[in-house]
């Protein structure tokens, strides 16, 4: 008898009898030793009380108490609406990443640079669709299976249907009207309070983040970023004519807000700043509400634009919905940007802005760029919004999210090398790895594709050059085990790698 | 017996044998008195001959031949491959409007201005919200009924159930890549010969005459365009920090080429020419083969961009199809520009783009700026598109806007006042009025709105104040009474505002 089929069948009387222990301690030993031996890992989901009951044809009692006994084992833990999960092994195992340091925050004057990364991430790209098969941990978008997907095509049909001339009829400027208002009721959970006038949708969260820019700067003119940042911001910056001046982050409260400060006393010519508040991509980090007002403060103080890219809001982990840094906000001094492409459809290219006190020019730009979004995928958002469906879907896909995240800290943290260090996100899908200092990032990544796998770089990350041994690795797919493999396999490569580098 | 019956019913036998004329020119007589009081109104179908036929009890014989008096006395129209038509009088009562003077085409050096003109379409914009029942004779897209709304549902709902997951799956880079296979082999009819990976998915034609833009030119630069000239183009110029340079158009030729040359010889600071070659919005111009072949040498000796703004060319009344600029392009001068907004589906926002010699730069512009289209709109297309059924809606549409084009001329001649003159469009819905010198533009819009209709005044198609007595109207409704009844309103009140201004 296999281990696997053990635990789907009741142990027989006879094995019962033979053993004198209470029914309950015999259960909780047999998913003991299938954790044990690798049949559960970490993250699976335990069957529930009532399949566990009828599985082991055993009383409520019986089947409460044999987890109980796992529980405090430390081998499952209980998740609230989700049922009972195989522990992850806390990735204590590595250290966290580094905080930003003391001559990091004391940037000197001067350091504001015209972004050049177009040409970096070309070469990556390039390189890349080389390798059509290989899996991509490099992604920023989760697979579809993470997503409403039968819903979200039902809405689709039902509004076709009822509206045949969704296709051949002009759309409204600034977007549709029934969207518009279901999006201002639905931010008040983010302390946002604005109406659906204030609401202008745009092609994905990348054209409302354009449009903030162009609004407020001129080329040439400078703006602040978080350090690492996003590289689609990097590149909008440089197709801009922009400069970049990077303020360091920290990997659990994202962009050091006093840095910010020293930086606004000694760059006069910082025009805006740009700020991921939640999951920061690609630290995963989330800021402090008291940062968060703190920030506020300073850019209302220093009379320049504070863009808020927000797109991640709803994957955060927490007990209550975080609020946006608009929620702080009581002269229009923040530009508030986000989309539905990560939290809900990322076949959906709707996004959308308030501009603040520059509402009026982000509506005249964006008319003047794009016109008006497409009705459809409008009318099927607000559609979906309208009702519970948006609200259950956030919650199993952070749940989702969250057992991926912990497999792959673990695979991770027992497979990595020594110097290996990350700091837990805050939710979503992306992991910032710091390698040993030995290992260049982007010879990494050609040696991950030779191996089969797509990761991110650290060097598109930072235009002045930093993070060359970090790299992003998203976990983005559904199949876990896969990921886990994937996973080892880089840990492996890395250590290789790490030890090569090291003998003279 | 009305009019109307006595078309719908044959002669009584008793009627037939009291006049002793043969029976063809009996049913032509009545058909004649018909148009002459107006049952049968100019661009009214007549009935195929199978119903001539049936109607009236006759043979075929008979039916062709009552068809042939009444073609004979101009009265009816044969069009190919569309049955018979009521005649529309000859708009040949009002003068066509005025060709470029020679003062126009020398230009002098120091023209280009810096554009301005957004206020001025705010204004108006705000205006004509105040009236949002008044009749748009004012829009630049027709109306559903004359798109194939149902036939493009169909292939939404079909797409959509193939592919479940075309909402929540992230789309192709530049664009899906059956619809620019298919776009690559379309284009062959307009000399064009590209690849699939030369097309560029964009949000609409919009996007990409911003990306053209951007790509070639830097804020502060000099584009020379059309005078007059698309507000939209404006819009866009101005909101890029752009001058604009206008030169002459003629409302037959378009673009004054040999103007152009003078230009580039006195403004070294040129960057970039846009060009609308097919029916020019809003003077309906439509450039000869010769035009544009000097057109593509001039930009190519000069060494600057040649954007081609190219939505209407399908739309264009011509025996063949007509050549798009790009056609006669030999070294990448040409970036050509266009949509499916006003030939197929304005709800559907897709455009595309060739880049010419900067295709790599507008990629990384459209990627930095938006990401790729949503995936449904472009597979909806992609299926329709490689049917017979794009062919056959385009054969219809235009057929029905030259029904209205010359139902609205008619109605033009008829009732504008003397000193209007226009130039029949070659094909689309645009007419471009020149009102009496003493009739301004901006006060006719707002009059006309308290006359429940919405016009464009000249006002918003020039940067450089001309144009004041010119009104753009479109016809785009199939309800051809109403836009009739509107524009006979419109031309009482021309007539009313120039008596009234030559009042002393």
């Amino acid at each position: 008898m296999t281990q696997t089929t053990s635990l789907q069948d009741s142990p027989r009387s006879a094995e019962r009898a033979a053993d004198s222990r209470p029914l309950y301690r015999q259960l909780a030993d047999q998913y003991r030793r299938a954790i044990g031996n690798g049949v559960l890992r970490p993250g699976d989901r335990m069957p529930s009380m009532r399949a566990f009951m009828q599985r082991h044809s055993v009383s409520l009692a019986t089947a409460t108490e044999s987890y109980r006994v796992l529980e405090r084992a430390a081998l499952i833990d209980a998740r609230p609406r989700a049922g009972y999960f195989v522990r992850v092994p806390p990735a204590a195992a590595l250290p966290a990443a580094a905080e930003p340091d003391a001559a990091d925050l004391a940037l000197q004057p001067g350091a504001a640079q015209f972004v050049g990364i177009h040409s970096t991430i070309s070469a990556i790209v390039s390189t890349y669709r080389r390798y059509p098969d290989a899996l991509n941990l490099g992604g920023s978008t989760a697979s579809p299976d993470l997503y409403p997907t039968a819903a979200l095509q039902k809405t689709a049909l039902r509004a076709l249907r009822r509206q045949p001339t969704l296709l051949t009829a002009a759309g409204h400027d600034h977007g549709d009207p029934a969207l518009r208002a279901v999006i201002a009721r639905r931010v008040l959970e983010a302390g946002i309070q604005i109406g659906a006038d204030d609401v202008i949708m745009t092609h994905g969260g990348i054209e409302a983040m354009n449009l903030a820019l162009r609004a407020v700067t001129q080329p040439g003119d400078t703006v602040a970023v978080e350090s690492p940042c996003f590289f689609g911001l990097l590149q909008a910056l440089e197709s801009l004519g922009l400069r970049a001046l990077e303020i360091p982050a920290s990997p659990s409260t994202g962009l050091a807000v006093e840095a910010l400060a020293f930086a606004l006393q000694t760059h006069p010519d910082i025009k805006a700043v740009v700020v991921v508040p939640h999951l920061q991509n690609p630290l995963g980090s989330v800021m402090p509400d008291a940062h968060k007002a703190r920030l506020v403060e300073l850019c209302s103080q220093a009379g320049i634009a504070l863009i808020e890219d927000d797109p991640y809001r709803e994957l955060v982990d927490a007990a209550s919905s975080p609020r946006s840094l608009k929620a702080w906000d009581t002269d229009g001094t923040v530009i508030h940007c986000t989309s539905f492409n990560k939290t809900l459809a990322p076949g959906l290219r709707v996004g959308w802005i308030n501009g603040g006190r520059w509402h009026a020019r982000v509506g005249m730009l964006k008319f003047a760029q794009s016109r008006h979004n497409e009705p459809l995928a409008q009318v099927v958002l607000a559609e979906f919004l309208e009702t519970s469906a948006y609200e259950r879907h956030l919650r199993r896909l952070r749940d989702r999210l969250r057992i991926q995240r912990e497999r792959m800290a673990a695979a991770i943290a027992a497979s990595f090398p020594d110097g290996t260090r990350f700091t837990p996100p805050g939710g979503g899908m992306f992991f910032w790895i710091e390698l040993p200092r030995e290992v260049s990032s982007s010879a990494f990544f050609e040696a991950a594709l030779l191996d089969g796998i797509r990761v991110m770089p650290g060097t598109v990350y930072s235009n002045a050059g930093r993070f060359d041994h970090f790299i992003r690795l998203s976990c983005p797919s559904t199949d876990i085990e896969l990921a886990d493999e994937a996973v080892r396999k880089l840990g492996r490569l890395a250590t290789r790698m790490a030890a090569h580098a090291k003998t003279p």
